[in-house]
This record gives C-alpha cells, structure tokens and sequence, in this order.
C-alpha cells in the first residue's frame, strides 16, 4: 500500500495528505443550515453538516493530492451518524481515487488489536462470509502496548496489503512528557523509533515498509534523527500550518531521494476561508479556498525541498 | 462518578467487573443460529449475536456485580452496525443500573482528545442543542501524547462527573518494551503513575480521584509500587484468569481500606461455559457458567483480601 501512496505522490508531485477534521465551527453557515433544516439540530444533522462539508472538499482538491486523513474523533463525537459519516467520507475519498489514512491511534493488546486491526484496515469473519468495517487504506496507530499491541496491525498489513503509521513523536506541546525522556541516555522516541523499523523490516513494499511513522512537524530536530534511524520508514508528518510548522522545518524528514515523508495540513486547508488570506472566497467559496491553500502549501514545500 | 463505582462496590462485595469482549466465536451456535437466520451471515447479523450474547450475561450478572467494561475494539470489528451493538450494550448496563466502563484506550491532543472525550463521556454540542454520544460513565485512555492528551479527558470529567482510567503499566507480555524502560533510574510507567495522580488531583470524589489507573494483574509488583505512588488513584486490574492473574496477586492493588482496586475478567467469565470446569452448564446455560464464574471470582478475591 505504501507503493500506492507513493505512486501518488510522484503524480501530483505533493507529499501532501489533507486532514479531513471538520469541527461543526469550521462548517460554513449556509451548509449548516440546509443540514439542519432537514435534520434538525441532531446529530443526523451534524453527522450530515461535516459529510457535506467533506464532500465540497474533497471535490475541490481531489486532483492535486494523493492522500486524506480523517481523523475519526471529530466523527465519533456525534456518535453513531458520526461514524457513519466517517465511513461514508472514506468510501467517497476511495471512489475519487485517494489514499484513505484513518487517524484512529488504537492500540491494545493481542486479540483486540487484532479486531482493531480487521475492522479498520482489513476483514472480519461472519460464519462463512467476510466484511470490510471501515476501510480505510492506512491506520495511526498507538505503541504504548509494545510489539504484542503493534503486531497484530502489522499481520493484517501483510495480509491484506495495507500500512500503518505508528505514533514516535507526536507535534503537541507537552509530546515531551514521555516520549523524550531519556532511557539509556537516549530519548524514548528513538527506541520506538528502532522498533518501528523492525517492525516494518517485516512487510516492505518496494523501497520503503507498509510500517511508518508519526513525526511532528514541529519538532524538526528530532525529525532529522528520526529520519536516520527509520532510513525506509515513511514519516507521516503532522503539525504543518496552524500548529507552527514551515516547509523548511520539513526538509530533514525526507530522504535524498525526494521521498519518505507526507506532510498533513487539516485546519490550514479545510478552514481555509475563515484565514484573512483567504477570507475574499467567503463561506459559499470555502471549497476553493481549500484549492487555493493546497496550492500554496505545495509551493512551500516544494520550494523548501529545492533550496535544501 | 468514584463515588458511585465504589459504592456499587460497596453493596454488592464485589470489586470485580465483567469485560464485555464478545468475540464472535465466544456466542454459542444457537445464538448465532438465530441472529443469522434473521439476518444473514452479516455485519448485522454478527452484530445482533453478540448483542444477545451481552443481554444474556448482563441479566445473569447484573445483580452481583457493580460494573461491566464494554472493549469497543470487539464491536468496532464490526463496522457500523458494531458500534451500535455497543451503543445498544451500554444503555443497557446503565439501565440495569450497572456502572459502564467502556474500554476505548482513545487519545489523541488537544481538541482531538476533546472531541472523543464528549463522544464518550460528556455532550456534544449540536447548534443549540447537546447529545450524549455513546454515554459511558468512564472510559480508558492512553497517555503516550502526554498532558495535553489527557486533560481534555479530565476537564469533561470535572463537568459531567464522569471518570477516566489512564493506562499505566498494561497487563500484556510485552508492556515492557516500552513502559517499564529506565528513565533516571526508574521505569516509566511509575512516571506516568505520578502524573496520574496529579491529574486526578483535579478532580476528587470522596477519597478518591476520578482519574483511576490501569495496571495488569499480571504484574503483581509493579501494582504494589504504583499503589504507594498513586494513593488515591483507583485502579483497574485487567489480567486476572484467563491471562494468568489469580486472587492472591491482586491484594497489593487495595488499599488497607479495602477499597482502590476493581478487578476485570473477561473471557475467564463470558465464555466460561466453554471451560471444563462449567462445561456442564451447556450452550443453552452460557449465562448461568458465566454467574458461576463470577461467583468464584468473587470468592477468590474476597478470601485473597481476608489472607492477606
């Protein structure tokens, strides 16, 4: 599946991957209001409201991305219509021919990373038949649990030719508080880092593993180490835009062959429209605002990866 | 909501909670039988199976237990129509007047953690209106992304008097790897240990936190290290049965109050009827192995505390 991912890559020229996040507050009025109207102020109106919201999006920047990344809490806090426009927004995204990256960051142990593991990324047994649950084409997932928590996904990956990014060194402030403490002198996100690679040595596809990583635009440093210890890791780089990270914070995260990492943008692109930048689309051009600011976040990073 | 667990605990002598993991293969054949005659070998089907699989354990229990934890990995497995049977299974238990505790191990930052946290354990606003989502009283949540992962779980549970367990040291092989690494000279599960009850400081109900903790029966010792740094932090014990812990492992999870600590079993319970020892109770009996199971454990743990 990574194969997939790159050859999308290569054809839009954007290691981009667009977070589809919808809070209900970045949902333009117009299209809260038609949700509502015929759901009322539900969670079927909300869950209705952010798969509108996600469509007009999706449309929109179809073309120049090879990857989205819902991220499924703002999808299950409505609930049972949440989830069900979760599933509805990955099936789309597939149908227009995108890498679907579920950001669900499970983990648990055995049995049960397992279940995580065929309902997301593979299929569950019924008597005689098999089903897909949510189907997405890559997972995050949590590595709190150790290899027993991590394997599991990593079985299903090779079964089913699917990926997952695993959790190393994640963008918030205090990612710190336990990832960077040190253990033998070194910092906990390198020894995850080390087993990632291990854990990927198992299910290559091509040049790089069906096993990557997650790595924070913001901490760029820890970026550059990380890319040296995970050489056919590709790094799934969140924290770009709103969160602080710049193009040329991005550069160490991939490798000399222009590849290795995609960097996620989510409220920078699909709140575009409410950026005084680009506030001149208005509400009913919110879609071509996400266009816009896709646009100029390829220029960035292609213009930093250029002058490295 | 501590207050309400340990008084559950309290009226029926019973610091045990029966984990509702039903696997697919855990139903008996007639319960199955039934829920694919009506709906075919499905996602529908899988899901009603182990819908009244549930019911059946849950009224055969209920009266001797004061709580259930639900893991969503076991319905999530099913798509959408799983994660109404869980849904369904929840508002269940809170009828029946059982505390429900639902094993979701979520976590994420900042307004991502906050999103599965209303999902779960508080409202979520919808226009002027606010639903409960899936509406447990306490859920599970990994502390890998630090404070800012967390807090947003602690702030809803402050709001709505609902409660959290942060995973601390985990009951599987290889915790570990990771967890029990040496951070100047300690391992990390007892530094996120400290931050658990410093989180939980926040938040009191009576003598204890709503912020409570998981560790492993398991590892008996490593309970006890964490019992001294967590004192007024309750722990849930997963582990015990059919992972190995027994009665006499548990007793330094308590404190001399005899209170602290709530026991989970889960397939050592649900799927008794398929040990030797309650074999004789048949399919048709599954629920009447799984009361007899929970009655031993009641047991075993009640002699464990008086030996000790």
């Amino acid at each position: 599946m990574i194969g997939k991912l790159i050859e999308g890559i290569r054809r839009t020229e954007a290691p981009i991957v667009v977070g589809l996040d919808p809070m209900l507050s970045y949902v333009p009025e117009f299209q809260k209001k038609a949700a509502f109207d015929q759901y009322g102020e539900t969670l079927e109106g909300a869950a209705e409201a952010i798969w509108q919201f996600n469509k007009g999006i999706v449309d929109a920047v179809a073309d120049l991305i090879p990857a989205v990344k819902p991220q499924i809490a703002m999808y299950e806090q409505f609930g049972l219509p949440g989830m069900q426009a979760f599933h509805r927004t990955v099936q789309y995204c597939k149908e227009k021919g995108l890498v679907v990256i579920g950001d669900i960051k499970r983990g648990d142990i055995g049995s049960t990373s397992e279940a995580y593991a065929v309902g997301h990324i593979g299929k569950v047994a019924v008597g005689s038949k098999a089903y897909y649950g949510f189907d997405e084409d890559f997972v995050t997932v949590n590595p709190y649990l150790g290899s027993d928590g991590v394997k599991p996904f990593v079985k299903i990956c090779k079964e089913e030719d699917r990926g997952i990014f695993v959790l190393v060194k994640t963008s918030n402030p205090s990612s710190g508080e336990f990832q960077d403490r040190l253990v033998d002198g070194r910092p906990l996100y390198e020894i995850v880092g080390e087993k990632v690679a291990e854990w990927g040595s198992e299910t290559m596809d091509g040049d790089y593993s069906n096993v990557g990583a997650v790595v924070g635009a913001t901490y760029p440093e820890q970026g550059k180490a990380l890319r040296k210890i995970m050489p056919k890791t590709f790094i799934l780089v969140p924290g770009y835009g709103a969160q602080g990270g710049k193009g040329a914070d991005l550069v160490h995260f991939f490798n000399e062959d222009g590849l290795g990492a995609i960097i996620n943008s989510s409220r920078g692109i699909i709140a575009a429209y409410r950026q005084e930048q680009y506030a001149s689309y208005g509400e009913h051009g919110y879609a071509d605002a996400s266009r816009a600011a896709v646009l100029a976040m390829k220029e960035d990073i292609s213009q930093a990866l250029q002058n490295r």
